[in-house]
């Protein structure tokens, strides 16, 4: 993409009212802006990232076998009274009217419409086990929206819900969900920790959130320090085995990890060595849940069992925040110069830089440049225009992609260009196969 | 994808409330799901079909150098009154009181909106032409919803919107989203019509809608049969050159083409021979608009021309009916078995019957089949369950899927599978290397 014809509209100054790194960074950097409170448009690079973090989502559903719908944003109230929480959600739902008199709402969450397209159609044990997932806009009335996308009011969320013919096999689910989300996390270049959790306006007796460490996290964490060294592995996990998922579910979680809502001091202090005990802040990106039959019974989501009994489904739920964690990793991610993407999730592979965009030896090299990244896979933001260099610089450094080509008339005069990583400052000299080639080795391309 | 593990609610009913084709058939194949009225949850199936159909829309957009957004669904109502047009709009507009009492709208289109992101931050011509589009839920509170997702409330669209410093660059930017639209309904194997149309509720004052021709459809049609015959050729096309767009413009223009709204029978009467005459229906897929400065104006949405001078921008919006397309393609492609997609925005590639589940060496060649379609990119929908052979082939035939490969243990014998056309019933008894061969060279990929 040429910068002379992309929509890229940075800010040089601060916004007065943003008040954590990923807010003010997601303004300066051009990604959102403020439509009413709480409630943003995606410019295009943001638009882009939030496009990298729902494909590696949809990539890992697919991996663990879950189903992707689309529910719609708007529900019936009726599906709500059914369920008994109409009245219990509070403010926090936008409760609307239509033109008929009609009573809708525009879904916080979807266990009820989810619900009723299971009850309509499943009908024995033999279709199960079944999870049904999908990503949309999202929306809760927050009293004081802030931070951004971080407490946004519309927001985007990967919600799925799994439907099993008992209790072991729902824990199952949940396991699976467990692992599903981990591996998620880590393909984001995030290491977020699973955490025993209240279960709320969901309800059910099971439920871990994901937090990731980030000072400026509204919770507050406590955890043993060995939890930092589990890993998921590079290799590929049978989803369907349920002894492996436990397997991974028993390695996470028998450590210590709470948030402030569930930490328990003595606990901590009698059975945490002092020496790997750790507080920290973090920022929740994911909630698992089970939560058996609360919504199957009042609803009669039915199936008949392997002894032709009617019984109701055991359900979970699970969501990842999606716009929530384009600002949780800018928070894990960034410096005094800007944002530092991580490769899976920079929106764009790489910055190039025409140091001289009236030399014609420089503007064809940048551009053949540009077109053997493309034919790679690898999508470069070219630099096209005729600001000066120092601003160029500046630029790129703020919206943070992860490596930088700058191609000027003294280097290219030794058949060289610069290949600059964001994170480190790191620079080699390189002739321009070369640079292309270690960018290929760098994301995995072939 | 094995359909064992599918989740694919076909009816064997044809539900009572379905009065035309595509809404019958979306419900039998397990495409949608009604939650409210005019309010649609897509099954698996169906949100397939809208990812095709999204796919190509981005690319074609890219090719002719628009920039994609995501603009929120909700709006706050302050800007529509900026534009005049929040009282205008009447009942069709969703208002919405949140929890402060800020009025708030679920946003029927986005003039207003995107004038405002482009009015904080384009100053100069320099940074212009501008194209920005996006493709997200709308919601417009129809009287009498009907016909399933052809005429629902809550609804999947692209819309865009040029920017452009003056009246004759905007007359290029309206005709290069005439070819660009042109092409994208090519693709997803339409033939669409540009009919001279009325501007509503948009406004201004050169408007085109395009039909594919329907018998279902709502709009009556008078067209000279010429247009029929113009094709838009292979190549690429020069989107950057003012006459090459005006060029295709005027080709497909200059045939009589109009819809009931804006058909003039003396005109049609006196200059189209009566042997070039035809009526018929037809399916509004979309409408592209050029309305000069009618929001810049009064939202002071203006630039620096070369001059110096502060000049309002001369704008244009675009809409591409997203979720309305697939029941136009079904009009436009079904038979008394079921739906036939067209090749490019199928669900499924292929769909893979095997007539024998329980024998190992059947199974065993349908999953290498399967395997080895996947590696050439061409999904295929698996039915690996034991329903009975007839059973399989309906639920097939309905769903619609373009091709179908049918193993079976007598055939096997020979070395040899079944490849089926769903449009004409050939069917091509080849061995397996040469079925994948074949679909192979159909859908084009190497």
């Amino acid at each position: 993409m040429r910068m002379s014809r992309y929509f890229l509209p940075v800010l040089r100054e601060t916004p007065a009212e943003a008040q954590i790194a990923s807010h003010r960074l997601m303004l300066r950097s051009g990604m959102i802006q403020q439509a009413s409170a709480g409630i943003y448009s995606w410019m295009p690079l943001g638009r882009r990232v939030l496009g990298k973090l729902e494909t590696i989502i949809h990539e890992e559903q697919a991996a663990a076998g879950h189903i992707p719908i689309l529910m719609p944003t708007l529900q019936p109230a009726a599906l709500w009274q059914e369920s008994g929480r109409y009245d219990d959600y509070g403010q926090e739902m936008l409760r609307i009217t239509d033109r008929q008199g009609r009573h809708l709402l525009y879904g916080p969450t979807n266990e009820e419409l989810v619900t009723d397209i299971f009850r309509g159609h499943v009908k024995s044990y033999r279709n199960l086990p079944l999870t049904l997932y999908h990503i949309q806009w999202k929306f809760r009335d927050e009293i004081r929206p802030r931070f951004g996308i971080m407490r946004g009011r519309e927001f985007l969320m990967k919600d799925g819900y799994n439907f099993d013919v008992d209790e072991a096999s729902a824990v199952h689910a949940y396991n699976r969900h467990l692992v599903s989300y981990l591996r998620t996390y880590q393909r984001m270049g995030l290491k977020a920790i699973p955490m025993r959790a209240d279960t709320g306006p969901i309800g059910g007796k099971l439920s871990h959130e994901f937090l990731v460490l980030a000072d400026t996290g509204e919770s507050e964490l406590f955890f043993d320090s060995n939890i930092l060294e589990l890993g998921l592995g590079d290799s590929d996990i049978d989803y369907d085995s349920r002894e492996a998922c436990a397997s991974v579910f028993d390695r996470w979680t028998q450590q210590y990890a709470r948030t402030d809502e569930t930490h328990d001091p003595d606990h901590f202090a009698r059975h945490v060595p002092a020496v790997r005990q750790r507080r920290s802040r973090g920022i929740e990106v994911g909630q698992i849940f089970y939560f058996g039959t609360k919504y199957s019974e009042p609803m009669d989501a039915c199936v008949n069992d392997a002894s032709g009994q009617r019984v109701p489904v055991h359900m979970g739920s699970h969501g990842i925040g999606v716009s929530r964690l384009v600002g949780a990793i800018i928070e894990a991610n960034h410096d005094d110069k800007g944002i530092v993407w991580p490769e899976p999730v920079a929106p764009f592979a790489v910055g190039v830089i025409n140091l001289k965009p009236d030399n014609e030896e420089v503007s064809a090299v940048c551009e053949d440049l540009c077109v053997r990244l493309e034919a790679q896979g690898l999508e470069p933001l070219y630099d096209d225009t005729d600001d000066r260099a120092g601003s160029k610089f500046t630029t790129m450094d703020l919206i943070g992609l992860p490596w930088r080509l700058t191609v000027g008339p003294r280097s290219l005069a030794a058949g060289e260009l610069e290949l600059t990583c964001r994170r480190d400052g790191r620079t080699f000299n390189c002739a321009p196969e070369e640079a292309i080639g270690r960018l290929t080795d760098i994301y995995g391309v072939k």
